[in-house]
């Protein structure tokens, strides 16, 4: 007999792989163990597909076993979900359909800009064995392959329904094994085992679950600036420098990569690093932090990957991502950024060895909250959720601005590049032809002027050459760093979500204790753990907008120091053709 | 019976109302009296038009009377062929045929450029009487109404068939009535009567038929200079000063003109001129100078008359105009000219006086050469001849690339009244709002940069301004200079006709002197008359060349320099944002 589950409540499937499902109607399941909070089965109107556990109770022989009880559900169940060898026959098939559902996903407003990919996806690509290190997977990998899901779910900020569909089990697997045997957390947990929130590990943390062991190293301090909560200050601030990189080959020439050189400034010791080991750190940086913006790596690959262009603009890209890197405070004093950037590049075993103790690193997502030590006196709630609200806003309309001004600047350089370069140049030809047909008149008082009229052609045609080449010294920086930011702002809607929840969380834990449902020593605890998220959450927002400030004012003085001396060229040259007319 | 000839020679029609005949064709003629040398008949495939008269031989009780034979017909004929009045019935209908002709006729490659009428036409319409003065027919005519054939006819240069198909009726008569009966030359006549060597009395003068009293006020020197034949100098040089027009009105304002305020520096007396004025004058320097290219008056007509732009682009062609005729060594002196510039604006009797006089000026056309006196030694007519070819192409590789020129920076200010200026402006709306956006986040380090970004926006939407006005001060001006040349050019092949008529006729006469045909006497006469068309018409090349040397030196010195003081300014704009964020 198969089995079957009743819905709870209504369920409208929001993504490909889902169906709906409406309250008292009865499904047929594939396979009784929820993969991550979702089942699969068939509706009554034969649609086959996932629905979330929560909102189905299992008709087991007659017995009602419902997913929606958290409290009194078993802790072997509780155990399954978190186990990190899922279910054979059913967890396969799910994930990489999970996964081509966030390839295919909609892409609302970002698809034009590359190396905007979520953090999770990234994360999870590039989790793999030592064995795997040596093979030429992002080399040989295209832009086709790469996840194109980047920001778009905005709307989801509040954690209701099956929302951003991401798939990261091995974090989640991690963090779940070692947690769920302690937990004692009255407030329910989030319904969507695919929330942000619940991934990140914000919740485990917020209702007490995470535990380890912080050294004195690896605590990170929030404190009381000027302006709000931020991150201390790096005591040993320093920069990298990204040399031009080198195209290397391996296997006698049957392979080939690019190794990019890195210097960073306290140490003075050069470094080759190849994209791959980027990703790599991009992977665990991501893991690691659930409430910090890790900057997106600039775009993965490309047709022709060692066409200069493209190299140029991955070099530019790595040097906007290695000083935001830098210059985050929390990020550029981690152990694993601090191997990257440290560790010699012959020697394998040193790397190797820091690669395993990063990947085993105890200290990541919901026990990343665990090594932040927050100033005395708490936040204001009210005021935490006025600050993130309006921070979602700001985010919202920047996204927005970013994708115009992209737009419109990317534009300017195809006009400058074609257009205006063709019309100037047209006026040079134009001319030069007047020139030619003055030529025809050879007196002595003729040469002269069909002489400057010639060179005021050649001056224009100039001119045209100067209008294409700009965009490069100009627009193109503004780009690079637009898509730097695009970066961070796709990350933002999954922080505020961490947040967010654990304000929800906090919320639950106060209508309990009203209702008597929880001691108040409990509903502290949440309180205390959500105050130390929003620290965390504050203190990114801050460097964010101090990054940002610092950012946009160096681009800009950049780019009109690039065009008051792109016009100063031209004046001179039209200086130079006006002199031509002096002797004539 | 219907009177019939028989064709002589192939006529392949090159114009409309032409028809094609073939030699030994028998053709039906619907009027024995040719027009201008033109008869209208239709040939044996019934095709209705005009073919030369020349070509055929009248079948008339089977006699023979061939148009052909200059020398043998009567005196009658060619007193009839010039006669006042013409033969009614014919001449109406084929001279209003011709004249729509000459508006419909291609216009190769002047279509889009006004202001390049070819002279004989504006010339005969502005020939009215006394009584006709104070009519508005120049206020009231339509740009439609002018004449829009210019250049175009490069290609019959050395007189062979119907080619300039112009009428200019009036300045024949005259000329002609008055020297017919004095013709005793033995070289042939022109075959084509519409020929401009013919019309501009180059034929008569040449063939000794031109003859009046030349006063000494009248006569004008050609000398010898550094560059070869040259117009001597004018004794008293002078300009004009064109102030802005104002708008008059009589009939209690039931009519309006424009009223143009000249102040020639050697009187120092502000004269008033309506546009007719102009026009009227025009006429009178076109049919008086020959071998002299007049200036072509602006653009007569355009919707909206008194629209700020067009006023403001006629009073610009009107300075340029005045500024070559008051620089030109022959017209400046000319009585004409002096008593439009001199004669006080309110003395309508003195007015009146003056213009019946230039309306009578005897020394007109053919008599206009006997006014010039030439250096002793005569002119190589090989040199004379190379000389004018070399002008010929010259001219014809000046008039297309002037065409090019033209046609490139139209092109060229249009694009940056639209494109440019929306691509600039563009770029400040983005940049904007970025600022908008960045405005959300009110912190005290965040201000400066948002108030820089805006006023950065705002610098850039200026630039696009900047662009949209700078083709009135740059570009429009070379526009301007342009229609000038563009009206020389298309008045060369005239002059050139006139010199390559005579250059002609020194030829046959020799030939004829070798066959004892004509008096060594006779053909020394024709060679010396040949000598002053030369000298003349040299002179006057060598002045056009010299001006134009001047004119598109000072033109482009001033387009460069408004390039540059263009370019500085949007310089000095991005300076200005740049500062902005100097304390940010």
């Amino acid at each position: 007999m198969a089995l079957r589950a009743r819905a709870l409540y209504d369920f409208n499937s929001e993504n490909p792989g889902e169906i709906s499902v409406q309250e008292n109607e009865i499904v047929t399941l594939y396979c009784e163990q929820d993969i991550e909070g979702w089942l699969e089965g068939a509706n009554s109107r034969g649609e086959r597909g996932l629905f979330p556990a929560s909102y189905v109770e299992i008709l087991k022989n007659d017995t009602v076993s419902s997913h929606n009880n958290n409290v009194t559900s078993g802790d072997g169940f509780q155990s399954a979900r978190y186990a990190n060898v899922p279910t054979v026959g059913c967890d396969d098939q799910y994930k990489t359909q999970a996964q081509d559902n966030v390839t295919k996903a909609p892409t609302s407003s970002f698809t034009t800009f590359p190396g905007t990919a979520p953090q999770q996806l990234s994360y999870q690509t590039s989790q793999g064995s030592d064995d795997d290190w040596d093979d030429d997977w992002d080399d040989s990998s295209t832009v086709a392959d790469e996840p194109g899901v980047v920001g778009g779910n905005f709307q989801d900020y509040d954690g209701n329904g099956p929302s951003t569909y991401r798939v990261s089990t091995s974090s989640m697997s991690r963090g779940g094994s070692a947690q769920q045997a302690k937990s004692s957390a009255t407030v329910s947990r989030n319904l969507n085992r695919f929330s942000t929130f619940v991934k990140s590990g914000g919740e485990a943390f917020v209702l007490g679950e995470a535990s380890g062991f912080v050294k004195d190293g690896d605590k990170i301090c929030v404190v009381m600036g000027q302006y709000g909560p931020e991150w201390q200050e790096n005591p040993y601030p320093f920069s990298c420098y990204i040399d031009d990189p080198t195209k290397q080959t391996k296997f006698k020439g049957m392979k080939s990569y690019m190794s990019y050189k890195l210097t960073p400034s306290h140490t003075q010791s050069q470094v080759n690093r190849r994209y791959k080991h980027f990703d790599w750190l991009y992977a665990r940086l991501v893991e690691k932090f659930p409430v910090i913006s890790v900057p997106h790596l600039p775009e993965k690959q490309a047709t022709g990957r060692f066409e200069e262009d493209f190299i140029s603009k991955r070099r530019k890209g790595l040097i906007w991502w290695m000083n935001h890197m830098s210059s985050h405070p929390v990020l550029a004093r981690c152990d694993v950024f601090q191997h990257f950037l440290t560790c010699c590049s012959t020697d394998e075993k040193a790397w190797k060895q820091g690669k395993r103790k990063a990947e085993k690193d105890e200290m990541v997502g919901a026990n990343f909250f665990l090594t932040i030590s927050t100033p005395a006196v708490p936040l204001d709630l009210q005021d935490v959720e006025s600050k993130i609200d309006a921070f979602k806003s700001f985010t919202k309309k920047m996204d927005d601005s970013v994708l115009q001004v992209n737009a419109t600047i990317n534009e300017f350089a195809r006009k400058q590049i074609t257009g205006f370069k063709k019309e100037y140049q047209k006026v040079g030809q134009s001319f030069r032809v007047l020139s030619q047909a003055f030529e025809l008149d050879q007196q002595a008082y003729s040469i002269g002027l069909n002489q400057a009229i010639a060179y005021t052609g050649e001056a224009y045609d100039a001119i045209g050459d100067y209008f294409a080449d700009q965009p490069r010294q100009d627009l193109d920086p503004i780009t690079d760093l637009l898509a730097l930011y695009q970066g961070h702002l796709a990350n933002y809607p999954d922080i505020i979500h961490v947040q967010k929840g654990a304000l929800t969380k906090v919320k639950e834990s106060q209508k309990h204790v009203e209702e008597g449902k929880m001691e108040g020593s409990q509903a502290d605890g949440i309180n205390d753990r959500c105050n130390i998220i929003s620290f965390a959450t504050l203190a990114e927002i801050q460097h964010f907008h101090q990054t940002r400030v610092r950012d946009f004012k160096a681009q800009m003085q950049h780019y009109l120091q690039q065009q008051i001396g792109f016009f100063q060229k031209i004046t001179g040259k039209l200086e130079e053709a006006l002199q031509k007319y002096d002797n004539v």
